[in-house]
């Protein structure tokens, strides 16, 4: 069963953790054990699994990117958002986790992140599930 | 069902759109909903998913992993393609994309493209479906 | 049926090749045809698909992720460790891989590995397989 779920972005760029929200869609699906996808249908927006306890990590994250991917670098695309394109490619459009229990197994650090580079704007997450349990 | 696709680059470094031919290995998959599996069996080659409108997406893309990961760089690896094989890790050499309705759900402006980054070769992507029908 | 493997690594920043515990573990899953999803549960250490041939390889990639995410750089995490984040979230935590007749479908060359970028430390890596053998 493939479910949609809708986050807005408040800023440019955003890290915004998913988490509960794709464990809210893991409990409608009624997977046992499995895979859970996780998807976003955007080019310039990606999917992030990392360190959810101390939000100085995202910072770093996004600093680096801005860093490493700059703002302005004669770019051909003339729609000026090339930087979020390529950082999407970096991070990633989609995760894929184990499901056991009808949870996401997590380390306990681990957050899933809706990874926003070219924001502020209304994205949809594509969350699905197979199944590995027989 | 796994289907193989043999796609050939023509320079050495390229991003060569193939969702179509996704999209027909779908059809003989007969999955109506899942998870499409995309991989390439190649450690200087990978798959990318990013805007299909406007090519100079790709063309940035392309010019900007060409300067983050310099052609020579006092790379211990002999062979001279040590960069092929680092940009190949930094854009992953397998997608995972949701199926529905047979068909593959991108955004309006995604497409799937096999990223060649030692060429020209001919290379093979490997198309898997596994199914979330029930 | 998810499987969980142990590996230790040795030193600060490591790719220590697993291919051969995973396909292990494919043959106690018993699926023909799928989907086989290698995963860490880590914020610091990833998963990275590449050539197993020449081990330059690998040095060629720890030391270009050093170079590009410096050990020092005004990072706010405090705990010391955000380039271990900023490359585990590069390199991805979880590979999808080809599963025929039993085992990985990998290309001549290909290895899968877990990448250690805060270690010394012992990882968990789970191993988990969906079929599409119908």
């Amino acid at each position: 069963m493939i479910q949609r779920i809708r986050v807005s972005s408040s800023t440019g760029q955003q890290l915004q953790e998913i988490t509960d929200r794709i464990n809210a869609a893991l409990r409608q699906a009624n997977v046992s054990e499995g895979i859970c996808h996780v998807y976003v249908p955007h080019t310039t927006a990606g999917i992030v699994v990392n360190e959810n306890a101390d939000p100085a990590v995202c910072v770093d994250m996004l600093a680096w990117l801005d860093k490493a991917v700059p703002q302005d670098d004669h770019y051909r695309h003339a729609e000026g958002n090339s930087p979020a394109h390529i950082k999407a490619t970096l991070v990633g459009q989609w995760a894929t986790l184990p499901v056991e229990g009808g949870k996401l197994v997590l380390g306990t650090w681990q957050g899933v992140y809706l990874a926003e580079f070219d924001g502020p704007r209304e994205r949809t997450v594509i969350v699905n599930v197979v199944r590995s349990d027989g």
